[in-house]
């Protein structure tokens, strides 16, 4: 006998949150119960698409609805913190969207409410459920890269700007969540710089540099002022180098079998040495499954089967950490910042 | 009546010298008279190519021989100081391979003796002698691409190492000679890092950023260790934006009539709201001529008519600041390096 | 006042049935009254997400029900005839899919019944109203491709096999349809060659080339079989020459001003002189809109206010008078097939 | 001790006739003698080049030397087989470029010529001394690609007219030796169609359709017309699909393991079912050589080692025989034409 449906509420239904309506809606093992929203056009939007489902403008009846189990936040980030603590508190498990908060202290609040409540707190990092993703992280897992020198991830193009968040807020929390779920560690220091063009105090252009530990270092590249569209990351180890390109329409992963050799031994006389391998390029079959849905599914089950989902509370504050201390950096105009390796605090 | 061809003497026929030589010979009006080489196997290469001039070890015999008018220095850069020095001191008009020298001082150096010696000294930016980097000028010039926010530059691909110099005197002169050659002035500040994986102690991935005047930013991002090609420089103005792509094999340059429009007044209770130009992409006939070939046609004209080059040791001596002010900032962990906006001098 | 939604009702809910289900529910100015599949899973599904709709297997209830004014019929080809007139007699308007019918007899059967029953009659050319095809017809119409010497067509991809027709009655009523709309002209011979690897008598992969009066050429390539997704049109002028690549994310349709020159006049002792002009290459900016929607709100205004749609019966009976002689062409091995310029009939 | 390096003269030193040249003098088992050619032009820049060499107008003064052991043709197609017989007939060996002839008459008058005079007679189908052609052939002859469907050639760019022979005889010659040499079987029948726009009567664009034995079709399409250049070989295979793009810089060879599977039996009762496979894409290594290089050092090889050369005088007869049985199939605008399988020779 399969499982009555999840009662799912949705609080936010605009670009983001209209796609999760979408797969919550079809999902056999969820019903989308209610959706709210302050906007009255993506009201009448939701009531057209979801005949089935409440259509509010307050959230509260969310979280008074005792047949809604699990709430999904996809509201504007300085307002996650607020309403996944009043849904906790009223019992409901939360899936927030990223980032999980705007602060360091939110996040914490967030996750200390998720422990009181006993309940269950995702963040919708949708890159850590995408098959392109898990195949880096198992090129990685598996030594087949070797030491992974360094990795250049570029999210460019024009437009989305958002009114209250930066770039780095908006774009870097898909690689920053990516470079965590694949490499497995935090960074221990890091240094942002960005500047605002179109809208002042609003970055809409950023680099951010991460150191890891043992010398790794990754660059995240962010712009919302570029005329190409780039979604790539390219990890640099020592045997292989990989690039995901998640433009490409079949072969996102592509494998070189490329590096540079260096002589055993330098001979005191001898010219200097170097040599470059260049391989076979291969793009490993993925199985597609849209990620967002894959994400909603991943929910549904850790809130049933009482499982800690994989991009959980910590995953999301985790990502807040770097961003709270990209953000010093960016006021200290590009000064250092370090890190604590396990949980990106800031060093006393 | 044309003119006796230039004599020509070039020292050091690696890589880069032997498309010099092949160039000089070429060109009708200049004649290449003598190459100098310390390593065997490359002056065995030039002679059994250019049976008509002297193949050498001892670069002396350049100096020395009154039928050579101009010399070109294609060694690595430590040398470069040293023989235009002399090759000045006998008299002679000198080419130098980019980077100018590895030092400050040893620019300055050059700089004088070319003046003591009221000789043409010369440095071999080649993009600036670029058909499509010379667009790229005539676009900002022309004001089409409104205000230069900032601009991206990546010169990446797996290889070609240097023993002698880290990633970005390598790699970067190409780049920071088309930005000071594009805009027109220098930058106030830079931020390098960089990180030595193969060799150590020699960088060989790096990120430079630059700020010039009214806030424009450029940051050059430059690999010895991807896995594939760039060379792409991106422009972004406030009316349109331009892509350099250096590997296109015919439209190398894009112009997008893209941007974002920022209504003229906030109405205090109005919504956000930016829109977007998309318009249309063109790409503008260049005429290709090689650009080494221009370059060293170039340099002929100027030694004959005294005219002052394009690339003169003064554009030569403000890359090797820039550089030089980056190898600071590398050598500090990434610490922001002020720079006079005329001189790039270091502030005392 | 605007006026009562014209209700629809759909016959066929399979690959694109269910695009046109969702783009006749969306649509303001239509409501879905009706789905009618023969397959239970597919009613399933439509019942899920059209719950107003009535879902049901019997055609015949749609032609039943006086508040559906107009049938959007998207079964196997081979059906669309009876069903279409069945419709028309009821009094229904009706959107066939591509192609109108399997045979000549059978589109002059539906024109007739179309013409009888005073309704509208409609083909589903989706590519007619394809915002990048329009800009090909304008171009073409401007005169600023010169003379149109060839188009190639190439429209191949890896799956999506038919049980009952061939590739070329699959995938060539695309390429046919932007032909005559773009040229505004028929046909006068045609040759196809086909071959049929995968399933026995049904071609896999077929390539049809067309004479169009003025030595006009154009080929189709098709193919089920190739590795690599191409949907790509070049049309190729004495002035300039366009491609359009429909993969293409943003830029679909790229102008190439590029050509040959004679030389006015030859002189008898010259040499041969052709000089290729290499101009600007020029993307225009498309406002795009899905085309099926427009397709969808076009037969949904010609219905209400009784204007002959874009691609009407006739335009469907063309494609259809092609496609015949090339199955009279494929079954002769190849044979050279005569049409009547205007109608495409076959000669007596 | 290493040989005495192979004299050898040219005649013809226009476009490939200069890259011969360069071959052949730095190839160190070969030493270029003399270059002949009408032009005075050319002859002036091929003395400035290889000073060494004789450079004339007279080629008899190329069979005249007895010093000159081989000969290489790189003029016109229609003069190949008076000069190619003059140059057997004075003893020496000889390399002509592609087309062998422009008849299959000339062809078998070379070819009896070499038989006659005891000599090397080699064509230069430069592709089947090029490692991605080689890499083909390995992965047919290895069965890995299943049996063979199809293959779809094209060979399109704007440029390079000829004035004596038409676009099939220009650069069809580079597929047609792919084709044989990959497959290593001749085709049974073909069709040509070609249109002539700019020259009347050369036709400037032509599709050629082969058939091979057991039903592998072969389509190739040339054209001097086409704003893009393509150089693009696919061959569908029923177990896997390759992709050879020659203008890749790279990764030149693709294979893609994909295809379509038929269920082993078909239930009377059951659904049309096929599925795809659409697994790994992979790009081997290849060892880059410049084809031509390769070319002429084989040439050398089989010269002094007796050894008959991989593209020899037969070779280069089944490809004009191609050619001659398409020039017939064009003439009557189209018509299929047989071809006995073995010498291309044309039914009686």
């Amino acid at each position: 006998m399969s499982p009555v449906p999840l009662g799912v509420g949705l609080i936010g239904c605009g670009y983001w949150g209209s796609k999760l309506a979408r797969n919550f809606h079809a999902l056999p093992e969820s019903r989308l119960l209610a959706v709210a929203d302050l906007e009255a056009g993506r009201r009448a939007h939701a009531a057209e698409h979801y005949p089935d489902a409440a259509v509010i403008a307050d959230a509260r009846r969310i979280f008074d609805d005792p047949a809604i189990e699990a709430v999904v936040i996809a509201t504007p980030p300085a307002t996650h913190c607020r309403l996944a603590c009043e849904a906790l508190a009223a019992g409901k498990h939360v899936l927030v969207e990223k980032p999980l908060a705007t602060s360091l202290a939110d996040a914490d609040t967030m996750l200390a409410a998720a422990e009181r409540a006993e309940r269950t707190l995702m963040v919708g990092h949708t890159f850590e459920h995408n098959p392109a993703v898990e195949k880096l992280r198992e090129l990685v897992a598996s030594g087949l890269l070797g030491r992974i020198y360094y990795i250049q991830a570029t999210r460019v193009n024009l437009g989305l700007f958002q009114p209250d968040i930066n770039v780095l807020w908006d774009l870097a929390p898909h690689d920053l969540s990516i470079l965590l779920y694949v490499l497995g560690q935090m960074p221990i220091a890091l240094r942002a710089e960005g500047r605002a063009y179109v809208q002042p105090g609003i970055e809409d252009v950023a680099w951010l540099t991460l150191d890891f530990p043992d010398g790794l270092t990754a660059q995240v590249h962010t712009s919302w002022l570029d005329p190409c569209k780039i979604r790539r990351v390219t990890l640099v180890g020592d045997r292989q180098m990989v690039v995901y390109d998640d433009l490409a329409p079949l072969d996102k992963i592509t494998l070189y079998d490329r590096g540079v050799e260096r002589p055993p031994f330098t001979d005191s006389f001898g010219e200097f040495q170097l040599s470059y391998r260049y391989g076979d390029v291969h793009s490993p079959r993925l199985d597609w499954v849209e990620p967002l849905k894959r994400e909603c599914a991943h929910f549904v089950r850790c809130v049933r089967e009482g499982l800690p989902p994989r991009s959980d509370g910590l995953a999301g504050r985790r990502v807040v950490a770097i961003l709270a201390a990209a953000s010093r950096s960016l006021a200290a105009g590009g000064e250092r910042v370090e890190l604590a390796p396990l949980t990106g605090e800031p060093p006393e």
